[in-house]
């Protein structure tokens, strides 16, 4: 038993964080350490990766201004996809909106997944979940620690043929490891797979890969043309705003028209439609917040590499997959952070082909990065310290 | 040719209702008048049934004071059905949550309607679109005018029967009539229809039926007590905040069970989630709302009868049902209403089971009621006029 562990600063019930499949979310806690008479402590989340540039000022303002009638009103979303298509360079009628990916990864698992998928692991929790409740067979490929989790792509072009499975997916880039394929690698995997029934890459987090222009990161262009190919994109991550939920389908018209009319009607509420209408006049803005996100995740993974104890592997997403050293519990780790530094990280314990020694790290603007590393220093020290209290 | 016509006091291009299968919406005509030059014309919508007595003022300063949290980190949905359950009654495992009921109705046909479906007509258009779009057969029992559009319970359960189909539905009070079964009718049915695969009973508009307290109207205490009976309930409608998109099922538990799991996660939005949030503090506020609603209808119903040239029916919902005579036709009626008077009605004739002569008129406040009886009256007084000016 420790003093330190007795009087913790921020005083948070750890049972939270059994009560969800997912980490407890940033005001769900913050209200919590304030309901335990703390007002001030207040929590910084590296867990969500979410653009903190965007929306811009005039954004938020706007959404003030509107907010009794954004309530109040039924949308108008006839405009939606043809608004995406327009900031894309994608024909309107290839584009299918949704209230957030995962209503589309639901759908297209229903519709379209008749017995099997095949994907990578570790990878986003509802592409194995998903597909495993309603009782298809998951065919898995391993991506693994000693090539720091880079896959090849004939490597996983044979795997998905060994599957047999006639459906596939890939997160670009891959959620959790930040592992990408270039866009040539994934045209080369696309052409290689155009035997399957569908081929999906969910690309969450791509428009934070590298700072080169969105057109030559994005599969989106080119899905239109493919006979077998949906790209994935999210609205609410990439702007800034996750609440809203939104995200958006590409892929040729003809399974666009089929998945937009198996969708519900009306499944964009009055904040979605409202960040159509303002994108236009703000994608300079947005193009620099990108910009930005990727400069500060660059930033983060070179300062978090100085940090003892901790592996850092190399990330084009706008977060960092890190590995702590077997000599200190992960759930450990993260309570410790928690409780002391209100620092808030994602633990991968509940991730198929990951395991809780791994950590997924949001990309955050340089001053919260230099306080996450300061943390995760001392916390590091301090537990190893407490481990081997003879080695002092 | 009318000089009339030439100049219209609210310029509206009226191809906007030849573009969506819906009556376009007011903000939408609102900006659309504006572009048009005409700064200060203010539009009044009667088309969307709208609590116009909630949000309360403080809930909507709660709403801006969040807006930028509630923007920006994903909500925590994780209380939903347990907040609805300690509001309604209900226990919390007979709860599914959704994004609007639409989503509801969309999953319950793919999941459940297997062949075909039965309901009374004229009826919510995605009751009778939703089957019909996805190969289903649609029985429908006509509502006749002769009877104010009521079915009698036995005549609908021998029509559900004879119709052989497994599911059926029933909007109640109906959408657009306004025709209520009462609870104990309902019941009756509900216990004939025992042997159906699935009865959903869909109660969008319950809460304004009648000044009576919500447990003596609504079936939702008593459907998870049955084997094959869904209640849908509508909270963007009841609480006034049509534009966040938010509704819920209640059924035995097993089958509550089954449809959250096969519901896309993370359906609802930070805005729903907030509003759960802010019920339980402001119910006595909403039971106001409520009943403030009911007799504002029940004093529209009387207004709008002393119009001569419009029948009135008999409505238990926060909307009137009314027939428009022959000589004049519904679209011109309703053109003129909104390019003379700015003022905004659903006219019936994309309805199966309706006709262009039929208007469903949402419940306003005392003062619009009177606006809209006073250019109702000009407007057939006039347009009358025009076809008969010899008669003059």
């Amino acid at each position: 038993m420790f003093w330190g562990e007795l009087v913790m600063r921020f005083p948070i019930d750890l049972n939270l964080f059994e009560q969800t499949k997912h980490t407890p979310t940033l005001p769900q806690l913050q209200q919590h350490v304030r309901e335990m008479g703390s007002e001030d402590a207040k929590l910084y989340d590296y867990c969500i990766p979410v653009n903190p540039y965007f929306p811009t000022e005039a954004m938020k303002e706007e959404y003030h201004d509107r907010l009794e009638s954004l309530l109040k009103y039924y949308p108008d979303g006839s405009q939606a996809a043809a608004t995406i298509a327009g900031l894309m360079g994608v024909p309107a009628d290839s584009i299918v909106v949704a209230n957030g990916s995962t209503e589309l990864i639901t759908w297209i698992d229903h519709l379209y997944v008749k017995d099997s998928l095949a994907t990578t692991i570790p990878t986003f929790g509802r592409w194995t979940d998903q597909p495993l409740e309603t009782g298809k067979k998951l065919s898995t490929l391993q991506r693994e620690e000693s090539k720091s989790f880079r896959v090849e792509p004939d490597d996983f072009v044979r795997f998905v043929r060994d599957s047999r499975a006639r459906v596939a997916t890939i997160c670009n880039p891959n959620n959790p490891t930040g592992v990408r394929f270039t866009q040539a690698e994934l045209r080369y995997i696309c052409r290689e797979l155009n035997f399957l029934d569908l081929f999906i890459v969910d690309e969450a987090f791509i428009d934070f890969a590298s700072m080169e222009p969105l057109d030559s990161l994005s599969l989106q262009q080119f899905a239109p043309r493919m006979n077998n190919v949906v790209v994935l994109k999210s609205l609410g991550k990439n702007f800034g705003l996750h609440g809203i939920r939104a995200g958006y389908a590409v892929t040729n018209s003809k399974l666009a028209s089929h998945l937009r009319g198996m969708l519900p009607k009306w499944n964009l509420n009055a904040f979605v439609i409202a960040l159509l209408e303002m994108l236009p006049a703000n994608q300079a803005a947005y193009e620099a917040s990108r910009i930005r996100t990727v400069q500060d995740r660059n930033y983060m993974g070179m300062r978090l590499k100085t940090i003892s104890g901790l592996k850092v592997f190399p990330s084009e997403a706008n977060f960092h997959y890190v590995k702590l050293e077997d000599s200190i519990g992960g759930t450990q780790l993260r309570n410790h952070l928690l409780t002391e530094y209100g620092i808030l990280l994602r633990e991968c314990g509940n991730k198929l082909g990951s395991s809780s020694q791994f950590f997924r790290i949001a990309t955050r603007p340089e001053g919260e990065t230099e306080r996450l590393v300061q943390s995760l220093r001392d916390s590091i020290a301090s537990l190893s310290d407490r481990l081997w209290p003879l080695a002092q």
